[in-house]
């Protein structure tokens, strides 16, 4: 679905309040982005304040999925919706959920920008924060995909997890060894390697919403089927 | 909310089918918790023909969460219910995606079950499995006051997670000491605190599932606020 079709469908079929609560998805989406490039950012410079500022700014992330869940029930009471109104609605609901999560996974970042790590270690932190621009740039081309309903670009961005799970299995290894040779590191390493760990899921999160891109533009439900198996009903 | 208004309130304004899809949340249910179940006693007897079986059923579960899903999207196209209807089909699409994750930890666990561990290692393992039962005891009772929509359940499981919490934490600490002491175990107790990690996961889950109990019994949508703050206006 190219953008010229998705815009005569909403301003056609879709009505006003879909487009604002799809607006809410978008707005909600730039915040995450910026909670957690500003957590790599706290990591980077160990500013303690912009980390504060991060942990603080959850809340607003978890206010807004309250709101566009609202929003939701409220239009499939007042509205009615069906066929893909309907899964429109419903792939908002799901992806304000993933969307929530990343936010909470800056915060988690955030909190180790708190934390004091010794010349040494900083080299960890350097690994972590290359797989963080990583998921970061995923992010990014997710709600992008998201608010182009783009199948294609989700589709690419369901096989740009395997790179996020390959880049995380080598920072494990490296945080491994790191705790072998240095025992008296294992704090400060495991705490790395939660971070690595959430990461990691924040690029099963964007494939989530990759796949309620897909639900919605072609109506099929993708989860647990091997991607070799709907790949080529859904390329367009 | 007691059992009979519930029965009162399915028999009347609930049709047939809110009640199909309700039991099928039920089986579903019923299935994670015998997963769970399953690689807790594959992890304690060392089964690794119990933990394949477990890591196999789990697309069992995936198939369950889709069939549901489906289900409550075509009762909101074809039912179009409203208020209380309504609140319960958005209460199970939540419900079952916690669920889903559930059985995901269940199968992490079984994994587990499939490595070796040298005797000494083993006593690491009796008190993931001391957290394991009790987490376990968490997802039944959940699952009780889900089939019984008890609020007063609800409130005292949600309560609960802060032991799960403790639990974690001591586990956690124990577990740190043990890498400082033996270096060389560190790969094994890594996937240790991996399984404890998910477990404590699984009482967030719970106590989300416990928030959507609340809110389709009161119409209060209490994520992300304190305890404190929602207790005495829901109580029942």
């Amino acid at each position: 679905m190219d953008n010229m079709n998705l815009s005569k469908h909403i301003s056609g079929q879709f009505n006003q309040e879909l487009e604002h609560v799809r607006n809410m998805v978008l707005t909600m989406g730039g915040l995450v982005e910026k909670q957690l490039d500003d957590a790599i950012r706290a990591v980077h410079d160990r500013d303690t304040v912009l980390a504060e500022k991060v942990i603080d700014g959850d809340r607003q992330v978890n206010a807004m999925e309250v709101a566009i869940d609202e929003e939701c029930t409220r239009i499939i009471a007042k509205r009615q919706p069906a066929a893909s109104d309907l899964r429109l609605v419903i792939a908002i609901i799901k992806t304000i959920a993933d969307l929530e999560r990343i936010g909470d996974t800056a915060e988690r970042i955030a909190k180790i920008a708190q934390g004091s790590f010794e010349t040494q270690q900083m080299t960890l932190l350097v690994s972590l924060e290359s797989m963080a621009h990583h998921v970061l740039k995923m992010v990014r081309d997710t709600l992008d995909a998201f608010a182009r309903m783009d199948v294609d670009a989700a589709l690419a961005l369901h096989a740009e997890d395997v790179r996020v799970d390959r880049e995380y299995e080598s920072l494990f290894r490296e945080l491994m060894t790191y705790m072998m040779e240095d025992p008296r590191s294992i704090p400060k390493v495991i705490e790395v390697m939660w971070a690595a760990r959430a990461l990691e899921r924040i690029g099963d999160r964007c494939q989530n919403i990759c796949e309620y891109i897909i639900y919605f533009v072609k109506g099929k439900d993708v989860r647990h089927i091997a991607r070799a198996d709907f790949e080529n009903d859904i390329k367009g």
